[in-house]
């Protein structure tokens, strides 16, 4: 399978499993209706792990542009490589977002609130504020690439690092989700944004394009710097 | 131990294990009354992974009829053998719903939702509609089948890729749980749902055969697309 | 370290752990009181796999007489040495609950209902039925001792094993805890209810003698048909 | 990289992950607001795990007064170090706060509760008791300490003894957190709360500074013991 294809299927797998248990716990009349964020952090770490085992391989399994970037900054990938894998990236997250929308169907009309329909498929802000979410992204972003990268230097078992990787997806989601709900990846945040906005969605409302930056640059910036500062330190 | 005893005595534990769950959560006056969708779904993760672990090396774990039949279709299961094992799952997955039944035996009258009690044994739909539910389960049986084979490509220490497996289950019923409460296995709805109908159980409404058909063919379907779709790309 | 001194501290830390989640979820003015059932079985999961890891290699880390009666039954633990791992067992479980005692020692006055201070030390039906009752402890100890056998078939990487049995602990909480509380071991429940019956815990209500015969029985009956099958099939 | 650069680093991770968990659960509108014991406490687990793994290698990943003293007892670690390990650990704890404080920056005007806002930084006692609490703080980290070297002794795959370590941090959470929130180690208490005190955090109340000794003696001696008692027995 080529590294483009490995990004396209694993990032839609991650978006399936990750924007589904959002969709799980906001959208009306749910099995997992309210069920917390303990639910919503546990579903996205294995969200990311398991297509993490399956195209590691393959692709690196890279399946964030702030990742890829982050990696190419330092040296650990191929610039002439980074549009490919950003452009799978959106494909894959916007596929798996079609696909969460078709699994969920008659929840939609199920949902009064616009903003929870947003939520399924795209973070927003706990409290509206363009400084502190940006700040927000940047941090948490900036932990899962310095993360990612210092986990890659341990010597683990086969497998054990990967597993490691979603337990720091599910930390981070613990700790560092409550102010922006943690895009931490621009790919996953613009990639169903854009499905919502063009899908048929009962009762939608807009798909709050003014902050829909604000995912993309500070993961971006986050994961930048966080690379070049585990580069310095190790 | 033969094949078809591997595949008894594993499905019955995973029902025992995974219709357990259900019964703590859902049924009146238990420990765990109303505990909610994590304990759900991190029951039905070990439910499935205890066993995998102990009789993966005896019949390969399969206790779905869906990844049987999936595996017969890409040439990984001898087509020969897979009457014999459907028929251990189906008579396992009874014999563990009528161990539930026995387990919670003063819980039933202390239960006033017929719902409720029928939930112990089988699925049904959030939102009833036919063809919602059957693209609900097809995509979560996709999953389970595709998620279970791409594992299976991965290098990992012994017994991580099994614990994977067990990932692999929390989240699908974390993420893609809602609508159906994911059978996404023929024989864990069918064989406790024909328990239900036989049991004595005190105030029980009627096994839902109407929606029966739903959690057995949509899985089928699901499982068989999912391994041919691997099949393809790996 | 001698086996009786592995058992010994092994079975007071499992008790420290095990009975300690259930002070913080049921004592009054805890940090965790309240927070349920997912807060119990993960406490109790981890509670046996902590010393079971470190005792392992010492005494074989049976921390219960079912488990070890279960297993000199089938010839894989000498006959001799049972009775000096029981003792091991209780005495430790006394301890450990004289610890739990110490360590919520401001809670217990803050705690109106006898019930609950009983439940921090030991097990009661969630509905009180005899033969009900048994049969739940009965078939709890089976999944157990019958897991646990299981597991131990299985190739598995260094220390995983011992973590899978912590994933078997948790599913059977989850799972079947719900008539009974999941006793599951005679130590652990008699050891602690006599802590209960003489420590001077204000307000504290009996010690429910009439029950105690229970979880000690069951468990041990459950624990022997659980290793005489898993001899028989393996 | 330096012992000591790791010890910072490492630290800080630590509070950001772990006092970023306690934030998202207590500050007003955060997405994790009032999710429960079981949020804090995996949040506290991976805490713990993720920067063990990644600086295990380097530093020993003490993290912790506490234990960094309790080796140094047993001739585990040199004396000569204690002072700057120590050092590196409360610089890197005040950092980790700060950078809390900056990731959940809208939601300290969004809290009431000068209590809540404390709680994010360091621990208060449920009931407020010194002999009680003290004790409490010393059991925990008896089991910390103690239950570390134990691990230490098992041969596991490799990366498996920090998974575990870390399901250790989780246990000790889920069942000694109730009386004081386990402080268990001196800088991720006094770190942070030394950076309550000079931040300019909007409507906080005092800092606690009279029970702030209890979590930094009482860790320190239940180290202490912890680590002569593993050292008498194995």
């Amino acid at each position: 399978m080529s590294h483009f294809l490995g990004e396209v299927i694993g990032t839609m797998i991650l978006i399936i499993l990750g924007d589904g248990v959002v969709a799980n716990v906001v959208l009306g009349k749910t099995k997992g209706n309210s069920s917390g964020w303990i639910v919503i952090t546990t579903g996205w770490a294995f969200a990311v792990a398991i297509p993490a085992f399956i195209f590691g391989g393959i692709s690196g399994a890279h399946f964030n542009p702030a990742l890829t970037i982050g990696l190419a900054a330092i040296g650990k990938f191929p610039w002439a490589e980074v549009p490919t894998y950003i452009a799978g990236q959106m494909i894959g997250a916007f596929l798996g977002a079609v696909i969460v929308y078709l699994h969920y169907l008659p929840h939609w009309s199920a949902t009064e609130d616009k903003a929870s329909k947003l939520a399924v498929f795209c973070t927003g802000p706990a409290i509206r504020s363009t400084g502190a979410n940006f700040i927000s992204e940047f941090i948490g972003t900036f932990i899962l690439v310095f993360g990612i990268l210092g986990l890659g230097t341990v010597k683990m078992a086969d497998g054990l690092g990967t597993l490691a990787v979603g337990l720091l997806i599910w930390v981070i989601g613990l700790a560092l989700g409550g102010p922006t709900g943690y895009a931490i990846n621009p790919a996953r945040d613009l990639g169903p944004r854009i499905a919502h906005a063009v899908l048929p969605i009962p009762g939608k409302g807009d798909s709050d394009w003014g902050y829909a930056w604000i995912p993309v640059i500070a993961p971006i910036l986050g994961g930048l710097v966080g690379a070049l500062i585990f580069n310095g330190l190790f």
